[in-house]
């Protein structure tokens, strides 16, 4: 499904955006990259920043204009910092995502995502391309995210949404026996025998005891031991008792 | 409340990520960078690459080792790509975000997000530091993320989370100062009056202590102990302790 999904960047200024943006697409299992007229590419620098995602780029689509980079895409979606004025819908990239997912899921749309260049973003004519814009939640006092790292939030955004399509049952987590949580007659074996101890070594003498007792309790609660941490514990208060004794 | 949360950024390599993050913090409002022995730092290429989050740059704070990062948090979470058989929490930074937001509105919890290194990530002993640990969705097959790259992605997801909380307020739970969290020195102290009782007793004598040590130090991470509690646990040591050496 996320091969439906490109993600073109416009006039691109630096070529180690290029490659970090590649790096960002490949980590969210996108591998579908448009470069509309880079300033400086192919790039040594664009490769060392891909790291491990120079297929991204080998592979990666060069256009001469933003049209060309649109074809058989049937949603385009702007990405832009700045409030239009122009009665275009925005949305989050997380609303987006969602949306994004279902057209491709239940209408099979070829979707494009539209970066603008570092400096000024898309112009005019570029949004009037774009059918819907979509804004990353940001501090109003500062939100100039660098161009790789809006590719990798709204990227990040599609995978989540990917997967919450893709399986809507979560795998349950295979534990071993030990691991899994102890049955409630072992933890109140385990408070009896934590409550002996503490007898034992004089603790329980104070005005309140059985607070004192429940508090413990309502601890283990919380923490929900496994079997496994059960029987350490078990094996602790087994161990001072010998000791205590081993000294009487 | 997004003052109640620090990012550190552990033995970093390359100072240009250190930059990086810092921008990528600032565009989500977050402002508190703690730096523990950075490779290479302060340095023109982190200058340039924080763009206008400088100031963000010039207020971060350089620590020799974790810990002293960690000085006054109640909850530690690390940020890990691998697996880990240890029974940590770990949760998605979608679901951590919501839950630091909960803790801080509710608790007024310090809370730190911790990066590892960019090419081994965080250490064992590191890892033992920590509270939880978080993940960050992506492509099983190159989930290689770029440091400043993981920072953005977390960054955002606080943000959005504290934007979700900002709008409904439900009513904090006021707590007594003993009921509220313990801080994270606190709890090292206790995990290392509890190691030194187990030696004392002989329970560490067994083929892998600091597989045990480490069980034990993650039931009570998962319990988040309030300082009522570890003072009750503290207690309960220190009375085995002397029992001990009474009978000697």
């Amino acid at each position: 499904m996320l091969q439906h999904l490109r993600i073109v960047l416009v006039a691109t200024s630096h070529p180690g955006n290029i490659g970090a943006a590649a790096r960002a697409m490949k980590t969210m299992g996108l591998r579908r990259l448009y470069l509309v007229a880079p300033k400086e590419y192919p790039s040594a620098v664009a490769s060392a920043r891909a790291s491990g995602a120079t297929d991204i780029l080998d592979a990666a689509t060069l256009c001469p204009d933003l049209p060309s980079a649109l074809a058989g895409c049937h949603w385009v979606i702007g990405c832009s910092a700045r409030e239009r004025s122009l009665a275009k819908p925005s949305q989050s990239a997380r609303s987006h995502a969602a949306d994004c997912l279902a057209h491709i899921y239940n209408d099979q749309w070829q979707i494009a995502v539209v970066f603008g260049n570092e400096q000024s973003g898309l112009s005019n004519s570029e949004l009037d391309l774009c059918h819907a814009l979509l804004h990353i939640p940001s501090n109003k006092e500062y939100s100039s995210l660098n161009l790789a790292a809006a590719v990798q939030l709204v990227s990040y955004e599609l995978f989540c949404a990917y997967h919450e399509y893709r399986q809507p049952e979560p795998a349950p987590v295979k534990k071993a026996p030990l691991d899994q949580a102890c049955e409630h007659q072992q933890l109140q074996d385990l408070f009896a025998a934590q409550q002996q101890l503490l007898n034992d070594i004089g603790f329980l003498g104070s005005s309140n005891p059985e607070i004192l007792l429940r508090r413990l309790q309502n601890l283990l609660y919380r923490a929900q031991p496994s079997q496994r941490e059960v029987n350490i514990l078990r094996g602790i208060l087994s161990a001072i008792a010998q000791n205590l004794s081993a000294k009487k």
